[in-house]
């Protein structure tokens, strides 16, 4: 049977490797983390990051990138934004021209401000890359839940290869040749969903947080738009859709973590009780800071960035955004 | 001090009633109940549809529609769509031209299929009429959550005037000027609501619900607008926005009706459990005889009619769905 190289094991690898795995693929799981190897290989269960799920035995966790890259038919890149120019740094040796590249993280590389597929045609110009996204809780896709996700690519051909590896009766995988929407709308929303979790944390209601993120999607818009994304792709899977599923449900470490900082943690409390990697916190930064280059008006990630690098007090900001002056509706919806 | 007139004393009728006296208004409202009347004139409290919120002493709750209309700058229509119109013909006599309308239900008149402002137009076609919609449960906005609506009129000078009726630091109004999209964004929502109820009560996670919504807005956007609504009105707070809180909120009564059949319940059991109006089902008959009437696709309508008012088992239903054949997102998105 063909290959499958994971490269990560936190919960979104493994919930995809496992349901490669049950389509029949060889998989084949990089961690850097000798010990989890060893003990989701015995085990066949990765208890700190998708506990209660099985690991099908035709899955393999190497601390050897060489071992896990080799052969695969795709690289699946699925380690924090912030770790992936590392790790492609050293996977390159192994990593062969027709071996299509997978992202699927959700977040911009900081030092630079690109997206990952940037950071991918820098380090590996010769290879095809796609990115997938869309609403899907690595918790849920690990149990079966019926799941919807986007896969983009500049070659619809690609995206297709692609679809064609992941899709089944459960996970449904659409083509989207909108690599740039596709990849901001997964990064973006973070952002929001800290928005949304501040606004839980403060005791406000499902109206505010509503509120919150009609405006949120519409300053996606503006920025994605400026960056050179269709605005029709934020109406989809990887905009509206994963906005949705990321503000409004607890597996959401993005809105976890805004809860906490809602409540009165501080920014390094609030990472420290999620302790999983939290993307939308460096997302703030670089995309505030693209906003300014652009000179795109983004009140909501202005805000979240002052309560978060700028030490402004969270229950002012939020009524900051609530009255804002706008009062025509079309003004904002006309992007 | 001016006079509103709210026509209706359910959950949405009482938290706009307070709201307007908490701002000084004289508040007069109009039930058909005798008996709700005296209780909540006596007890300050709305206890059968809005609980623990304390009604200000100008309000004053009547049995008498010339009592409650006359001299009111205001009409705001709070009844079941389906009582709009016998309501409109009982309070006829005594409403003067110079009276503007404010319908605030959310649904159409099923024996017409018509919109209620073409409900209003053929039973007072020489008042001012405006839509107020959006995200905003009445449970919270009787406890001063943030919340954010738009008020529609064809004439934007209407919709300013109501703008500034309802306007306050916790409850902001924009304006816009498509009636017709504001209109049908809080109308058909309702049906995609019904449908994320099912699908909870089916067991169903996050990510099959944020995948269903996602499909929904596009269906709502085709029917709007073909039935003359713009498109972005949608990407707005009576489009998006009301869907993400009915859709994810345990105050909304579609969604409740559609966890209970979700969960197996007939239709006439889950109505009986839920007690209030659920205008989703009406909504969702008369969207799918409209749809045909087009010729738009709405399959997630089409679905939740089928297991409405054709015994389609559910379970089916959602699977049917999340299998269609469909697999370019862009075909979706394109509208």
């Amino acid at each position: 049977m063909e290959k499958i190289c994971i490269l990560g094991a936190g919960s979104w690898g493994s919930a995809l490797g496992i349901l490669l795995a049950k389509k029949g693929y060889d998989v084949d799981m990089w961690s850097l983390d000798k010990e989890q190897c060893e003990s989701v290989n015995r085990t066949r269960e990765n208890v700190d990051f998708l506990p209660g799920v099985v690991f099908p035995n035709n899955i393999n966790l190497s601390n050897d990138l060489g071992v896990s890259v080799q052969g695969a038919k795709a690289v699946v890149l699925a380690v924090p934004s912030q770790a992936v120019r590392s790790v492609l740094k050293s996977a390159k040796p192994f990593i062969t021209r027709e071996q299509v590249i997978v992202n699927v993280a959700k977040g911009f590389e900081k030092e630079t401000n690109l997206r990952i597929s940037q950071v991918c045609k820098q380090e590996l110009p010769e290879n095809n890359f796609a990115v997938l996204s869309g609403p899907s809780h690595a918790e849920e896709v690990g149990r079966d839940m019926p799941t919807t996700v986007v896969v983009a690519a500049e070659d619809i051909k690609v995206a297709e290869l692609v679809q064609d590896i992941f899709i089944s009766p459960k996970f449904r995988v659409y083509t989207n040749e909108d690599l740039i929407g596709v990849e901001l709308g997964g990064t973006l929303k973070n952002i929001i969903a800290f928005g949304a979790g501040i606004s839980d944390g403060l005791g406000y209601g499902d109206n505010t947080k509503a509120a919150l993120m009609t405006r949120g999607i519409r300053e996606i818009v503006r920025l994605g738009v400026a960056m050179g994304a269709k605005a029709t792709t934020f109406s989809g899977l990887s905009g509206i859709g994963d906005l949705i599923v990321t503000c409004t449900s607890m597996h959401s470490r993005n809105r976890r973590a805004g809860i906490l900082v809602g409540q009165g943690k501080t920014l390094d409390e609030a990472l420290e009780e999620v302790k999983m990697v939290v993307e939308g916190v460096v997302a703030t930064e670089v995309a505030y800071e693209i906003s300014k280059k652009y000179d795109i008006d983004m009140p909501i990630t202005r805000e979240i960035f002052g309560v978060l690098y700028e030490g402004k007090d969270v229950k002012k900001s939020v009524i900051d955004l609530m009255l804002r002056s706008r009062t025509h509706e079309m003004e904002d919806l006309s992007i």
